[in-house]
């Protein structure tokens, strides 16, 4: 638990901080009223090198060490849940190239990341599925020509029409084994046959744009595919994705607490003398705020710290740990952000509204806490390890 | 506690369910999404007869019992908490009416409810002021000719444009005694002087329309004031807010726990053969929703039915346990449903992603939850009854 | 919810409460020290007719309505946990003979508890299965010449050598079948092969006296069994425990928080010039355990009213919200007083202690909160009646 | 929050663990029933040189760095709750001796501890007062000849009649003003004087036997007296004691979470055929201790990393931060353990049981949890280091 521990490299934590003040915060408003993709932004994280945090050195980008990054992600989240989402979408999909991906699709793939500031997507939900129960997919991918044809229905497709390339899970037609048959085909965004089938307004993380895709016959050149069928699952970077929703919950529910600081310290009451800052109700609202969100960033960092010599079983339950504890404090410190201002913080002018509604949504994405909890449990009784050899057996 | 207690008017509740479902709920989502005021909701009402629940019976109204009232609140709440809310608000002000007004006054006013339909607001609230803390006001009125002058600027002024008369809490100018001078103005719609001067955008209520008004020597006539300065807050009704919030809160709450379970019913996810209802997990989650909202409705039955033989300090007190449970119920409620269907949940098509910021809304409403902790911990120590006296000396 | 109810028979509870505040209470520390049955209180209930509340009139018993009955019992666990907690038993004991013995039987058994003042036991639970689980014994009865031997071990044998007859769960031997094989035996104190096995010294309800005994062929004659095979969890009684529970849970923190409440109200600490129910840190922590305190029995009494009316499936289900939400209240308000009195509180000479380790320890008794939770998530989806269809058939 | 820090001294911490194991947890049981102080065990700890692990180097101590501190206590708590925390005051008063005694007292007590194995006590409460609320005594002391005389009673006089110096609490006689007039006298353990004048009988906690002791004009001579009236609680030490109870809070919660999950792993109810480790709310119910537990060691490890360096504001805040968590997750932590056991864990023979009454005793100890809160927002708002100058002016 105390080892000596890598330190992050925070050159990039800062830098991630001062394009987001500078940049990035002020357009996160006009994102999530109007539904957009938040372009300007991702060109501002490509300007910085921070498309590719993800991405091997080899291939130019900053591989950086699990600490690091999700500090960086925690600070954007702090100005933009939706551009912080985002971008974390991306990176998890550039893990998966770097895993599963030949050298010669390492080679066409990177440099559009690093020397065009392409974003990538990754597509996996699906109606009648539920990722935060089962991993389960019915979009099928099969081989045509020197191709394959992807046919179905995608749902949350987060980034549809603003990114360049869409990673859709997918599985071998015909085949009942998910676990054996799951497929991930990278289509590009000028693909034939996919079309946009549902409108996206939502509660919270409105700038991630996240329709439902048809996909008709949709065909993909032979390189499009990641690894062999199966393999996704089993290489230690799905589990990446709670890592990093953790460092996204807790940046927006960190952005929330200070705004409500910062507010209790101004704000003044006739005919109280002094800001509500001295009220020792007050006082106590936002300790309890503060030391849970701080608690729950520790254990974040703390997993985090742990991940690259970690086994893939191993990330399973530290994954769990960092997105349980921040799921349950971004939840309820932004709900109490919004008590500790009162009324007023309802106003969308208030950016804690925001970061309210944000939490709130994105919270809800897969595992469920229940999941989450399933997990934490059966490590605590030894019982993870052996049931994820019985599923690979 | 289990004294025999008079059983509410089930013909009323039962009224006010079959044109909340027939009538109310089918607009909500377009009050919501549009920043409307209810204004075919309350015609509605009125052809229902319920725009008089608190209208004295000698003066054509139903004269309900408090727990009749709180049930058909609730009942209307399940399908529009913006049409419950300013129907709440409205009926209140005809309590301060009964309570307050002169038989002349009462004969002038009661007939616009009965017989025109129309509706009556209550502003308070102030910038730099909080009702969640102290019932402090600037607004000022004082005599001008034959009537009186009102100047100064409101916040939260629900209904604002779309009600017939607003009951704005004022202070006899120049007074520093709030509580001897406090003085409420019922002020026309039509009255000179008074501009709507902010937006109203904001997480949940969207369809109560309150923004900010200023009153720029505005004048009204000499029968426009209700009692002497100070009597408002000593007469029993400003409590009465708090009950009928309580209300509201567990109705959305409701509504968003019947959606559920209903969505649980009859989701099902590949690869499971059966809905997620069997599974044992999401028992459990809508067990701790259901359990809550039935304990904290228990309570506000138990205290709707002590409320009208109740002295003024013990109606703050059942007020305050009413809206506490319901506060705490209601927020939580919501929230777990958002969970239970998952991330489905957050889109606008779902009718619990609307009862989930109304809630949250809502439920900042004053007497904050320190403010009511405080009122049930004195009330446990003795204390509350001596606290008032001393203010009142 | 709030359909009019028979009101309680509060001359009951009034004499309940009586001999408790006069004779119970006092002894309670000393049965709790000593690890005593409270021999001394069973005859003060005896002699105040307490012991014949289940008992039906034509038998000289009250015939208490379950509304009635929880309510004295609440008074009585208010002064003396473990007296309450083995009067419920017997009283239960008490309900299976009115259900399942025969006109012999019960003409037998009633004037024990009438006229003698005996106390009966309930033996079910065993090491190596869970009632809090699953309803598993393995105890064994089988037919002997004109009786029947019993053979097996039984643990928390409450009242074990100081009731008079004790209700052991057993199984016709060879069945496998539990649902359709469970019968109960009442075993005289005085029948030879019967042994205590083991010490009992627990946290709390140490006047229970329930250690392990041994059946070591066992004999008892022929109408010491009731009803058929399979009968007893039928009959709508074994539910009745939960809801005696519950008041038992509620009584004791009752009786900690007016403890609490009082401390406050005295207690003074240098150099602050007023006690310490003046300081608002104080009033909000006495407020959170009020408020769910009442909520808890609001929801206690609304389902015993129900009780008397509903079938064996609503029973369950009333059960279940009633003790759940009992277990939670109580287990949090004794703790909670406990803080509210600090470090002095856990002296043994503060009655808060036992309260506290009493609350503990009985709320470990079946069903557990798991299953509570089960069971009222079930009902919420509508699967509770057909679970136990699908059990009978 | 993730610089580099000084890795712990894991040979003490192992250290720890060892003799805990081998010797002093055999023993907790015994001192714990029987009311009795931990003599053998000090005396291991003695063997073990553990008992001058705040003893500085050049007087033979390991004089060692907060976290490692922390890491060995935690390890003894696992064992016997009672030993680890005489060890605690034992440990604190020898960190106040190196700030505030001269080098003849240093030359004359440290050997006392190095070389004797002797116990120092620590006395500040008394009836009447709260340092949960306000540092504040009366026993007085005042100069008499050469030396003082101690005058009052103070209560939970830990190791009475068992340590060989008690440093009392006392204000130098006359004063007024606390702050400036608090004054630890050394008292040893045969000065004329010192009567026990109560009992020690508690819900836990019971071998640190802590009666209240009368001192009546006790006289001890002129180097008992440690700096200067009013330093005591400026230099840093004070605070201290928080941080050393959160490690023994987490220390005995650990240890009923091991044996809660062992007894998981093993028991086995009919008729299920695997252990209620399988059982998925079993499981959840686990995670929850689990990850509580993990994040308030996280929290705990924090702060005392920092603790050597932080100044006397800081470390009041990092000591409210770390006892409030482990207070929070250890009281939770030891109440669930016994629910996931079962009515079992009630039974004397299960360690649970102890950890459950001793964890809730000790956390009762000041701060209190409101004024821990109150301590973390302050910080939160920047008060706290203004708050502490106001009160130094």
């Amino acid at each position: 638990m105390t080892t000596t521990q890598k330190p992050p490299d925070m050159e990039v934590v800062n830098r991630a901080r001062e394009v987001t003040q500078k940049a990035i915060a002020p357009r996160a408003s006009r994102y999530d009223a109007e539904v957009l993709s938040p372009l300007e932004s991702w060109n501002d994280l490509w300007q910085a090198g921070l498309l590719a945090m993800t991405v091997p050195q080899e291939h130019g980008g900053l591989e950086l060490d699990a600490l690091t990054y999700v500090m960086a992600l925690e600070e954007i989240a702090q100005g933009c849940t939706n551009t912080a989402m985002t971008l974390h979408m991306h990176s998890t999909v550039q893990r998966f190239i770097s895993h599963l991906a030949t050298q010669e699709q390492q080679a066409r793939f990177y440099p559009e990341v690093v020397q065009h500031g392409k974003l990538f997507g990754s597509w996996a939900a699906e109606r009648g599925t539920s990722f935060t129960r089962h991993p389960f997919v019915t979009v099928g991918i099969h081989r045509e020509g020197d191709g394959y044809r992807v046919s179905g229905q995608k749902t949350f497709c987060t980034m549809a029409g603003a990114a360049s390339y869409y990673m859709v899970w997918c599985t071998a037609e015909g085949s009942e084994d998910i676990a054996h048959s799951m497929t991930l085909a990278l289509v590009p965004a000028d693909a034939p046959g996919m079309t946009v089938v549902s409108e996206w307004n939502t509660l919270g993380m409105r700038g991630t744009v996240s329709p439902a895709v048809q996909f008709d016959d949709c065909l993909i050149s032979e390189g499009m595919v990641l690894g062999k069928p199966g393999e996704p699952l089993g290489v230690g970077v799905v589990e990446f994705f709670s890592l990093g929703y953790a460092s996204i919950f807790l940046g927006a529910a960190w952005g929330a607490l200070q705004q409500a600081t910062n507010y209790c310290i101004e704000a003044r009451y006739l005919p109280d003398p002094q800001p509500i800052c001295h009220d020792p109700a007050t006082q106590r609202d936002v300790a309890q705020i503060a030391i849970h969100l701080e608690a729950a960033r520790l254990m974040l960092h703390h997993c985090a710290s742990q991940w690259d010599d970690a086994d893939v079983v191993t990330r399973g339950l530290l994954a769990s740990k960092a997105k349980y504890l921040s799921t349950e404090a971004a939840t309820m410190a932004t709900q109490e952000a919004l008590r500790l201002v009162g009324g007023r913080a309802a106003s969308k002018s208030f950016p804690i509204e925001r970061a309210f509604r944000d939490v709130h949504t994105c919270t809800l994405m897969p595992p469920s806490v229940n999941t989450m909890l399933a997990n934490i449990g059966k490590g605590q009784f030894g019982l993870l390890r052996e049931m994820y050899t019985a599923k690979e057996a």
